[in-house]
């Protein structure tokens, strides 16, 4: 697979990064450096850095969605901020939850700082997005999409909820792996997008349709992660090869597995029975490789996204923005990490 | 000490809880039992139980606050609704970074539940306090009122970092640890009887005056639980005899001792350079108060209160609101639980 950074990545980070980094500045001295560790910007000791800050999907979509309607990326950027706070909060609380201590090819917040750090810091950023974007005063907006991410939030944190539930059954269906991703991963892409748009002034029509998109976008997306957690290279992932396999995770390859039961479904299942070491999870992959599982979630995913794309065409938009988002879209197909 | 709860803390539960419980039943199935089980509504399995849930002061100065500015307390529901939703995250979260096992009488939720299940539900009530504030179409003031919630939670997480980082230092001034209470504790008592008011559609002078009636409080609030924290008895506070000493926090009477330096400060000094048993607890329990510290912030506590009691002759408020809130401020001080 290619992975080219479609433009809209640097752009959306140009915009939004010296808000959120206003914002961060914002918070407590005390709760600052945990804090810009995460992001990239700083080592554990507040050294200056560049190690990776994720790629800022979510504020790209949220300024994506306010040009969309006609207006400027400006509108979106408490938005973006607020959007990219909830996302990293998340990552900070799940990486204690599921107890991984490698992101972005450095030790967890969690890892580094301790448990208490990443719960607090992570709460931190989490109160501040709802505050940035309701003192936002760039459009009159801020309360709607506020209610947005509220939502987008709430969704997400049951998805996470939902995730640990199926961890912890025996098996887990497709079905039943989708409607979590959806919450989990779909509700914070789809806001980013609808709330860019609602901050923009966009009709209720647009704004649906944007949402309609992410939501498509996010199990698309997470699809491509689900591949990426098993198969993917530990020098782009930033995560251990095999991640998945080896925590056990219930993602969409393991859910077909269980959905077809039989010999790649017995397979899983003695698998999950205890600790697996690197052989053991080189086989697993190869498995359900040798099935087809990895080439059917491939398909879920280029399904998904387009289905997304093809949401777009339901509404008139900007076509700069239009082609952006079809852009994004691909991309995230053909991502490596 | 007497202990009478007013009238206004039973009146407010009747009002509110309802609607709490409304809330907390919109949680994905997944979230709800520790929530439940926090509140006391349930035990650990889900079976009915009346557990304590709390006072639920800050329910009832929402519904004070909107009673105050001459509004119906029902326009304050939404209001009561979050303000508790945050408090209770803040429990479920301060008891994992603290290492609190009792809380109420119970075992804490991390406790029975799990570390992982108690930031995930930490963090679906503080999401679900915006979500309901931000829904709420009882008055047109969701959105200010929202805006006062994010800053007070934004200033409570602050202080709970601010306190861990005390703890971690070797002394702590008062200053610094009244500082650290105001945020902690007194940001969300504040903004409380504060959001009661904007929902009940209060002049900013007078939200502003009940805001600073708050912040006294939150202060003499915390310095009595200060107080409990090493003279209480268990069987009225919920945990441990002596706990503060025994997880040796840098609170009012520690902070006190700190200044004074001399015997007293040193006593401090060498009790806190490792773990203490019953007797060492005791022992330095009993020095503190020969020494005139626990009167000494009883005092402090008694000054707070009364201060927050003239801010309400600042501006006109409603008589029957106004002796509610001296009554709750008077039952801050004669409280042993």
């Amino acid at each position: 697979m290619l992975s080219v950074s479609p433009a809209v990545l640097s752009r959306a980070k140009t915009i939004v990064e010296p808000a959120l980094r206003h914002a961060v500045g914002s918070l407590d001295e005390n709760l600052r450096l945990p804090v810009t560790y995460h992001l990239g910007w700083t080592d554990k000791d507040g050294n200056p850095s560049d190690a990776g800050s994720g790629k800022g999907i979510r504020s790209a979509l949220a300024i994506l969605g306010a040009e969309a309607v006609n207006a400027s990326a400006d509108v979106a950027i408490a938005g973006g901020v607020a959007v990219e706070l909830i996302h990293n909060f998340s990552l900070i609380h799940d990486d204690i939850m599921d107890n991984d201590r490698t992101r972005r090819h450095r030790a967890t917040v969690w890892d580094v700082f301790g448990i208490g750090e990443g719960i607090v810091v992570g709460d931190a950023m989490h109160a501040l997005a709802f505050e940035i974007l309701l003192d936002d005063s760039r459009t009159p907006h801020g309360a709607t999409a506020t209610r947005r991410l509220a939502k987008a939030t709430s969704a997400m944190i049951a998805g996470q909820a939902q995730d640990v539930a199926l961890d912890r059954g025996a098996t887990a269906s497709l079905a039943e792996c989708i409607a979590m991703e959806t919450n989990k991963t779909g509700a914070l892409l789809a806001q980013s997008v609808a709330i860019g748009a609602v901050l923009g002034g966009g009709d209720d029509v647009v704004v649906d349709a944007l949402e309609d998109f992410g939501i498509a976008l996010g199990i698309g997306f997470q699809a491509v992660d689900d591949v990426l957690g098993i198969w993917g290279e530990s020098a782009t992932t930033g995560k251990p090869v095999g991640n998945d396999l080896r925590e056990q995770k219930k993602s969409m390859p393991i859910a077909i597995a269980f959905d077809r039961g039989g010999d790649i479904g017995q397979a899983v299942l003695d698998a999950f029975t205890g600790p697996l070491n690197d052989n053991q999870i080189a086989a697993l992959a190869s498995k359900l490789e040798s099935a087809g599982i990895r080439d059917e979630v491939q398909s879920i995913a280029r399904d998904y996204l387009d289905q997304a794309i093809k949401t777009l065409d339901t509404v008139a938009l900007a076509a700069p923005a239009k082609t952006e988002l079809i852009e994004l879209a691909n991309f995230i197909w053909e991502r490596d990490s």
